[in-house]
């Protein structure tokens, strides 16, 4: 068996967002294509970083770091249609290493059934492009700030 | 540690194709955005079912079958920049149990330097939804077709 | 002189949404691709639809026609930026017709300065793709009770 | 009648590339979403900038310069489908203005029919957003050398 389905993990922030998915989003078997999930995701990321302020793409730049992601696994469970309000959990998941774990869970609004379940780790970079082994002065303070560590 | 790197699977079939990182693929950061990337592998898969005919979208619509992606893996290496040349090798992976499993290499064409390693896994359903756990018949004639099984 | 800046008519009925600019919709120019404002657009298109029941994706495939898009139309003024808050005003422009006129402003939500102005035009075909030069039934209705035509 | 038909003017310079509607270029109606082909138009603009070296977007960054997209038309005429083989023609449109307009035939490739008509219009700016109402020292080069201007 190569594939394994993706478990959850305990998250140590969470967040939601809602959203109704588009008809530019929806594929030929009139479903949601599996690609317009990396965009929910990141929707759901980016909220993230406006309610735990510290951790959104305006704050990496200011700092002058870039988080890119280095990993994506998205786990598909049942399909959203054209028009369809979806609800993206988005957990912060505590890691010891110099990164960014989020996993999300993709809810169908109206009975709360579970579409997809989806993990990313982003790494932090300086804008020349080195990778970060230690977690940059702006994420030791969010991590005081939200985790207390 | 949670997120593991993907490892690649010994190939049954190999292919392959080029294509452009367009302007409308790359992100703030000037490199191609990482959900493009998804449509990059569809590309690959796509054109693997013209060169091992039988297992493309048009071959389900004909048989009466859907293969969603229930799961995609994406690890990101390095990062394509517009207008490179990638070229996306698309590797099926054979699997006892009646789903598809591609692997992906996307190389930048001008060093052949490995951008990102991916896997894909799809499973059989009717046009009606129901989950087929044996192969369906045109998946049967194309493993015997092009891998002698 | 070969391109005219497009004219807003007077509307017979309006809808305004907001939205965010997502990151996946930004280019390397750190403004909103001008390509993400199409879906732009069909959000504020088929909340109309939501506003005055009767013209959204699902009731033509309900009626069994459909209204593709034969015109599109796009003024850009200014730029909007990664997670900005935009308005979109959505405008039926009477026509005698049979067709669907759409005006849209999108307003940056900050200061409502406009972002852009457009126009759609959108024919009536059946399912097999046979013009209608007369307004089909459920048209005719829909004018009858939100325009009193 | 609010709409006009988009028509050709005589161009000085044309150019051609080919493409392949993707799966995720495709809506529910099973044909090329109407916002892709402003993808197709840009691939077809970029690789003008290729054949007639000077106008590409690097070339727009190497002197300063951005060249934003101020006017995008597009006609719809027939509809291609997934996997269908497209012909884009970018038409450079003289105008003494300092301006860059293109217009674009997109063909389905296996009979030559007209699928869409387009035209852009863009402008030249600074980096900082100045827009220039004269020629760009580049655009004076460019039209020198391609246009004996």
């Amino acid at each position: 068996m190569i594939t394994k389905r993706l478990k959850l993990h305990e998250a140590a922030l969470t967040d939601r967002i809602e959203l109704t998915v588009r008809f530019s989003e929806v594929d030929m078997m009139k479903v949601a294509w599996h690609g317009s999930y990396v965009a929910f995701l990141e929707d759901g990321r980016e909220h993230f970083g406006i309610t735990y302020p510290g951790v959104g793409y305006a704050d990496y730049f200011r700092t002058g770091y870039v988080a890119p992601v280095v990993n994506l696994n998205i786990d598909y469970r049942q399909s959203l249609r054209c028009g369809d309000r979806a609800i993206v959990e988005t957990r912060y998941i505590y890691s010891e290493g110099a990164k960014l774990i989020f996993e999300y869970v993709v809810y169908r609004k109206s009975d709360m059934a579970i579409m997809a379940v989806a993990q990313t780790t982003q790494l932090f970079m300086t804008a020349e492009g080195e990778i970060q082994y230690a977690d940059p002065d702006f994420f030791v303070e969010w991590k005081k700030r939200w985790l207390n560590k």
